[in-house]
């Protein structure tokens, strides 16, 4: 049978993190190994009441197909959110998109060439170069540093010849790491200088509980770039909606064509209830309190690390987003604590698969959206007592 | 900008039929052009009362990240649903996707390479054609006979190192035809003679008003094969919801990743309430419904052609689907009928979109599903005349 595959098959692989996430469905395990949002936080009854509004009012034409573009309220919702942010956004200008990890499908479609030089950060978001890594590409990668790529790293690899930058410059995923202002700036000046593609994963940027908001690297660039956006972080990922913002008409109306392609449009249903929710809730309460809650997660996380941890293993320390990033002393294996971690009931995801190369094997990342207070600082403890052990 | 696209993208074209469908808005034409079903015979009540249920019931994990292979007790479902009918397929070996187009960019994905030979039937399913040519396969057209494709034919594409067959055995989308159930046969054994994969698209299989109920092509099958199912056509469109069998674990398997790579699963919410809704609801006989008026509406616009076409023009007589095919006398062309006949507020579908090789200029598709029976009285009656005048 494998004779019958196609060649760009060979380089691409079953998620590794959801290959660990069946070893951690043990519930005795305390898991910081996932990348979900806490479920509690979802708004169940606003979404109940959103679907009975849906059907009570636009009935069948919430089952019927419906236009790629997508759902025109929901992007005019979108459109009037980015206003409030400072970024003008015409929704005509904007495709929904079934989750922001079909953005990366759709852009590696209409942009990538095999062999076509892709940077991504280093560490670099997994589900990116899966998709990306199906167009065969060759992936360059750029150091990330506390405040943003190295750019002395990032002129070399758009002075060598690339096609194009993926980035999530608020609290990535995995790192937690965020751009500085100055880096922003300095990221986009290199874009337009090498005219370079760009693609802004940003999924978390809402979710600042310390520090100051800063602008979509987006919002700097003069030439092509494409700003993705969804709800799964900050409503719920269930509805697997997400959304692009791009500059010019062109690039807009060859993301349709791939879009159509893909899955014809987003679920008809899915967007008519999220529509609805967001023009009967305060959507922005919500994310105050999404907010509020993680940062106190976070917070006690940053504690216990602190107070449990070795001190020769360093941490990112988060102004958002879900994750924080470990690193152990050089040399040292983050897949062999894993193994001796599980058995003492606790889980991380070792940093290995966010890189391309092969190298961050003694890294970490660890979620700290999906367990509640009590159950970080008992696994922190009990985490933080496996590394002791396996450093010694 | 349009040196960055990726080679691909010349050969991919925004769909000819959504353009045509903006003409077609006006709500004095009555259009035969779009591939709607009928919305009043959607269960909008029980898709309410179902996702009240689901909403109440499971609440927050309805809105969580779910499995890429879909919704468990979604996949019983439709398991049992094709034993039913005498086909043995494991859930394990059901894969939920966001609609059946999803199957045929996720086989493509894991299946075609640049310059591979796509056999396809001619006509053939745009949407098929759409996703294929993202990956730049080589199309090979076999024509279709109003029992199927022409066997010789068929056989001289296979001897030429053919890659896969795709095809849609049941009331295909454009021409309404069937596969008998000898050419049906005789198809599996060619496929398996010549070691060809198989993608069996059947969104309108269970929309059969007259005639026998036929097995698959893929229950004949001894080598690879992929069947394709989607609740587009029997429950709702606006879900997004369709799924795909195979027999090989290894492809399933393959099929998985390029999944994940492409949207990490369909919407948890869609899935939550259309199982729901299966497991409360009588579907058969919802299905029931949905044939006994497709049948009559496909009735009427069979006798209605009889009356007002002119002879010259030869249709075919679907025993279900949606759809039926009139090809006009060799020389003329369904665009320029189309102009006029928009102008006398009846809309179709020019057929040459539906053939890679610029033929079928003197064809056309008529949709029977989404018009009642005054409509396509009408409508016909109105198209006939056009036609009439146009020959002359």
């Amino acid at each position: 049978m494998s004779d019958k595959f196609a060649r760009r098959m060979g380089t691409v692989h079953r998620s590794f993190i959801r290959e660990i996430l069946k070893v951690t469905a043990d519930p005795e395990i305390i898991s910081f190994a996932g990348g979900l949002p806490n479920p509690e936080l979802f708004p169940v009854s606003a979404m109940d009441t959103a679907s009975r509004e849906v059907f009570a009012e636009i009935g069948a034409s919430a089952l019927q197909y419906s236009t790629t573009e997508g759902d025109v309220g929901l992007r005019s919702i979108i459109s009037k959110r980015y206003a409030k942010r400072g970024l003008d956004v015409d929704p005509s200008s904007i495709l929904v998109t079934t989750g922001s990890q079909q953005i990366l499908d759709i852009f590696a479609k209409v942009f990538l060439d095999k062999g076509d030089k892709v940077v991504i950060e280093r560490p670099g978001y997994l589900g990116a170069i899966q998709a990306f890594s199906i167009f065969e590409p060759e992936f360059v990668t750029v150091s990330l540093e506390d405040d943003g790529p190295n750019l002395e790293e990032l002129e070399a690899a758009f002075k060598d010849g690339a096609k194009c930058f993926y980035a999530v410059p608020n609290f990535q995923n995995p790192s937690g790491v965020s751009y500085s202002l100055e880096k922003r700036k300095a990221v986009a000046a290199l874009l337009d200088k090498y005219d370079i593609l760009f693609v802004e994963d940003d999924p978390y940027g809402e979710l600042r509980f310390m520090g100051e908001d800063l602008p979509n690297v987006y919002s700097f660039c003069n030439k092509s770039s494409i700003l993705c956006g969804s709800f799964s972080k900050i409503a719920a990922p269930g509805f697997r909606i997400g959304w692009l913002v791009v500059k010019e008409k062109e690039i807009y109306d060859k993301l349709v064509i791939a879009k159509q392609a893909s899955d014809l449009h987003t679920s008809t249903v899915a967007q008519a209830i999220m529509r609805r929710y967001l023009e009967t809730n305060d959507i922005e309460a919500h994310v105050d309190l999404i907010r509020e809650r993680y940062g106190r997660q976070r917070q006690v996380m940053v504690e216990m690390i602190a107070k449990y941890f070795p001190a020769e293993v360093t941490i990112t320390e988060p102004e958002g987003g879900m994750f924080l990033w470990a690193t152990m002393p050089e040399g040292v294996s983050a897949m062999d604590l894993f193994d001796i971690a599980i058995k003492e009931k606790v889980a991380f995801v070792p940093g290995r698969p966010f890189y391309v190369d092969d190298s961050g094997e003694n890294t970490l990342r660890l979620n700290f959206s999906n367990s509640d207070e009590a159950k970080i600082a008992e696994g922190i403890e009990r985490l933080g007592n496996t590394i002791k052990e396996f450093l010694k």
